[in-house]
């Protein structure tokens, strides 16, 4: 079990100690649960009670809370709170590690390239040509298929998917069970068919999916290769579970899709965009770098540069918040107009 | 085949036969398609035409509804006509069954405590140090990673994913391709980084979900792990497919969570909360005892025991019933709204 | 690598050649990448601009839109010309092919009976009594259950599952891991339960999925199995990603589920409906043939032959663009009202 001084933890995590330097902790905890031997963080004003009750060693905060902190804990003050706590729980962490190699049981064709460095678990599958970077974990029942390209330090999780010829690069995240290069859903409508009527006819997928570095795919979630070209997810974009990535697709850098959100065909986000839970965007739409997005909008036109919408069809959220505050007045509007009407025809007949 | 005399089929659902208790019957049947074979139930006033025709050789009803049932069939009464054709259909469905064991080609570490009588699939994966309890059934594709519990008499169906250290308790079934423990969607935005701009760092999700017994977890529905701590789905709830469960969320007993919703980080639901298709819940939030959620709607703030809310941002359901027979008069509204300010001007003039 | 003279590839896609046939391409590209010795289309007056600067050796176009295209490249001019882009595209793609036969290590029990012409690859399951027909692929992580029927020439991808008993027609694909008979969400709450107090109890999923021929289904994708009977995906019916269709769901012929929509159980739509994204649809209903809901939309009645509704609770379309339209106004009006309410007061007093 890893354990650390307060003054090394918070010398670590970039954050200024206050408090006994010498006592040590054995990892963090949420403030309500952790114990005297553990560091929790606070950030959120809804836990204020928690902060106020809690047993933690130390507590790490930032400059303007640490006055709430409780006077047995030390606080540890950091200009970002949440990232020191991100900083401070991965010291602590301890990964599933698998060895380096190829288990037994690990489906390889002989023609993939799997660096030595990197684990292939029993059940996992690497197809024809193939490639594996270094240190990349392929869980069991993660599929590599044919000329896919997988970069170092990744890991895949069991389902994960990658199917032919897609590419992704350095310490990408695969959730278990999430797709990669699935086709997109293209058909055109042949109203002659091939002599038996009407049929969709199907648009060959010819495309791939690129994933830039530092990208996490969340479990379920589902990135469709581009009919022709590339979709291409930008560096150090997160994706949540179970979001909708349609073919052609182009997600800027530094962005973040919410789970179930769903972003329709040819469309591109800038860098840094934001698309809260279950969020929908139209197919061939420009969302501006910072554009971000209220959870279960609809977005049917291009949003500007740091520009904020909500709603269905999506709005100026300053506007959807007014609306919103407005609608479950409507009903009684109805009724007050039609007094009004009554009293303006009572006014008329004078 | 099975089968059973009307009378004793009654006996053993716990209701009350009016008419033949000797005719025999083979299985259960929808009103419109079941034989003189079969037995119908009847609870949707919808199909009360299929009831007047059904050739079935008995009906499920309530005691309010049993004088509708053609004459030529009995009448089968119960309180509860549902959980009465509950109880039939399982009287005569034929599960599929695998034999206790670990069947070739399944892959089984030498560290991992697999019960005699659990059955494991070739293909399936239950790596070291996971168990698997008595009498559960692991199919073909299911992966339980390291060091997590499966409790007995579970149902791992081919791709569902248990990822390390999760626990999941007894008569859990698990349906095709869900995650149990997928990272949670945590990441702290670091204005620094590490010297080469702005990040997204991730922050270690550290916990686990625990499932107590009885739950159903649907096809593609995602469980994310806690950050720290536990994710908790409670006793008896069951959910549907393609839901997403974000990380420390807490889901109390006898929940119903239906299809495509998604519950935020850290949300707690009390007991016997129903959410319906495609509902959004944000974060932080507590959901009380009884609590229901009507489709698609968003909901954005706590809510007491027993309240029904719908829309989004959801409201009171009564108060949203209102609301969606007015939103249509909206566009005539401000028309009339418009022509009435023209009276008043008129009679302003004067 | 697939080399076609222009008059050669309109021939074969049903086109009239208007400029140079001798000329050679070796591939369909968008038109803002395609190189000289490519074939680039233009259907979407969004990309008028990309037309007059591609250097594609020719563009498909229909007649009205021919004029446009830039005199260095050939016209190829078609009634469809998306249809015969997707001809096109076809001529040169390069599908991924797996050998006929059982591959090393693929999970074939001894009692399913796979086509000789069939590729099963490694690390795929398909097993006791089920079927897989004449040129079908399964590849690696696809799993066929007991009793399950494939027909011919379908591709079932990486992780795809398809349940006990389901039947699957010809030139079906599944997607990764899609799911195909998972049990439906039935439960009956049972007041009384085993003697413990309140219960869910599973109502028993013994029905099957049948998917008709030309059907393809998206990835993450889940398609539960009938209570009792089948759920049905009609002949030539396209399902897009992450898509629920609950049990006893019927999905006419030639309809389009797009990504991240719902259906709900024992719903019934007609041929060539389609749904857009995220769209939910509640259970019991009727969806007439060529019925079409907008994206994010909810269906709560039944709709007629040909109806287009949006919104939710979904209206008529062009009612809905006229709401869409006014809501923006709706706080204003409120201010408005309020100030028409006190000059009507005033106009009284007088």
């Amino acid at each position: 079990m890893t354990q650390l001084s307060l003054q090394d933890l918070a010398g670590r995590i970039g954050a200024e100690l206050r408090g006994d330097g010498a006592r040590r902790v054995t990892g963090v905890a949420p403030l309500e649960s952790a114990g005297p031997e553990q560091v929790a963080f606070y950030a959120n004003p809804r836990y204020r009670r928690a902060l106020s009750e809690t047993r933690a060693a130390a507590v790490i905060v930032d400059e303007a809370s640490q006055e709430h902190v409780p006077s047995a804990a030390a606080r540890i003050v950091a200009v970002q709170p949440y990232v020191a706590f991100a900083k401070a729980s991965a010291l602590f962490f301890r990964e599933l590690i698998l060895e380096a190699g190829v288990q037994e049981g690990a489906l390889v064709d002989e023609s993939a390239q799997v660096h030595p460095t990197a684990a292939v678990a029993a059940g996992a599958y690497v197809g024809p040509s193939a490639k594996i970077g270094a240190r990349t974990v392929v869980h069991s029942g993660a599929r590599v298929l044919d000329c896919a390209e997988i970069g170092e330090a990744c890991t895949l999780w069991p389902g994960a998917v990658v199917r032919e010829s897609c590419i992704v690069g350095n310490r990408v995240i695969l959730q278990p069970n999430c797709v990669v290069g699935s086709d997109g859903f293209g058909f055109a409508l042949d109203l002659e068919g091939d002599g038996q009527g009407p049929m969709h006819r199907k648009v060959p997928q010819a495309g791939i999916v690129r994933i830039e570095d530092d990208v996490e795919v969340g479990a379920c979630t589902c990135i469709d290769r581009a009919t022709l070209g590339e979709t291409v997810i930008g560096r150090g974009t997160k994706i949540d579970n179970l979001v909708q990535v349609a073919h052609n697709v182009k997600v800027g850098p530094l962005s973040l899709l919410v789970a179930q959100c769903g972003i329709s065909g040819s469309t591109e986000l800038g860098q840094g965009v934001i698309l809260a839970g279950q969020v929908g965007v139209v197919g061939h739409l420009k969302l501006g770098d910072g554009a971000r997005v209220g959870a279960q909008s609809g977005v049917s036109r291009d949003l500007a540069d740091g520009e904020t919408v909500s709603g269905s069809p999506a709005i100026d959220h300053r506007d959807w918040l007014r609306l919103s505050a407005a609608l479950p007045k409507l009903a009684d509007l109805l009724k007050q107009v039609r007094k009004l009407e009554k009293r303006i025809e009572e006014l008329e007949r004078r």
